[in-house]
């Protein structure tokens, strides 16, 4: 019997170094699944279907809202942004964790949803908000509105940190991702989410009985 | 502005390696406290007052629960055990944890103090009921009725694993080590419990104004 898959909910303000910090949790246990949102904004440059997001039409999504296939949806910047919650279903059964690359609105959401006892939230905070400004301006795909744009959306993002279970300061990128795999670890340590104890307690038992 | 300290209670039937994993826990950091527990039984060889337990007389015991002095207690085979409450909220307040070494009864009334927002409880496994016992008797000083006693005792004590937040086996003694470290450095990492971030977000949101 496998336990629960926990869902992992992951949110920063964009350029807290989030997705490296994804990518490098599912290298270091490769049975970690990432949540892909679907969406309504055109896709970016290099940006896979069904890899980065679902790219949908705004009747498909709220197509999808409406029959309670969404686990949780926002609006940001005039996109709709949700989580298929079929996967994330298929996976818990399984005993497989999912991360959720999800802002404060959706994982609020996710937080409230029938699955909250599986819920681990974590805050990534960027050291500086210099350091956040150059990731973003790095990325030099972005006008200068855009860019504004973030940084206010950032800054609001920020406000939410005390929602979460967990905040990790990215100020080393080592030091962050053990901080993440010990969190990780310490809930998949819970009473209730190690799957064989109730087995193994009945064999203590057993020899209790055979003394 | 340091943050409360966390209570952590540890609990295992005797054998499972308690003792030996919260004082490898205590050279691994030595910030930590042991909770030193008031009893009413006689010292063992070799048991040092104010070390091992404080000894007091029964009359003495009962006075200190009257006055509210005891955070916890409970009477086991006849003696009366207990937790003084003054040193572990001084510890509290320092910011310093404190590992408390009870039974099930102990920790049942630590999590329903007043303080159960700071309480974490872990509860250690053996790896099989023969390794409790044949650590039972290697200590040799017990009795054959001594011995039945405190298997029974086990018994009682593992029913009630499931009431814990963590449970760890302990197979191994260096891998129920870490497990330990990773649970504790994990607690401290949420966001309730991180003295500087309030001022760490304050001077990011004056970092945005500033831009």
């Amino acid at each position: 019997m496998a336990r629960r898959g926990l869902l992992i909910i992951l949110s920063s303000p964009s350029g807290a170094g989030k997705s490296t910090l994804s990518k490098r949790l599912m290298a270091w246990d490769n049975t970690l699944r990432f949540s892909v949102s679907a969406t309504t904004r055109a896709p970016r440059p290099g940006e896979v279907n069904g890899r980065d997001y679902y790219f949908v039409s705004r009747e498909e999504f709220l197509a999808m809202v409406e029959a309670g296939q969404m686990l949780e949806h926002a609006e940001v910047f005039g996109n709709l942004y949700g989580t298929p919650r079929a996967p994330v279903e298929a996976a818990m059964a399984e005993g497989r964790d999912t991360i959720f690359d999800v802002d404060w609105q959706g994982g609020q959401q996710i937080r409230r949803s029938a699955l909250s006892k599986d819920v681990i939230s974590i805050f990534i905070l960027p050291p500086s908000i210099a350091t956040l400004e150059s990731r973003l301006r790095g990325r030099a795909q972005d006008s200068e509105t855009v860019i504004a744009d973030r940084m206010a959306k950032s800054r609001s993002e920020i406000s939410h940190w005390a929602e979460y279970d967990y905040v990790v300061v990215n100020h080393d990128l080592e030091d962050a991702e053990e901080e993440l795999r010990v969190i990780l670890k310490a809930e998949r340590a819970r009473a209730d989410r190690q799957p064989g104890l109730n087995d193994f307690v009945r064999e203590l038992n057993r020899e209790f009985e055979a003394r």
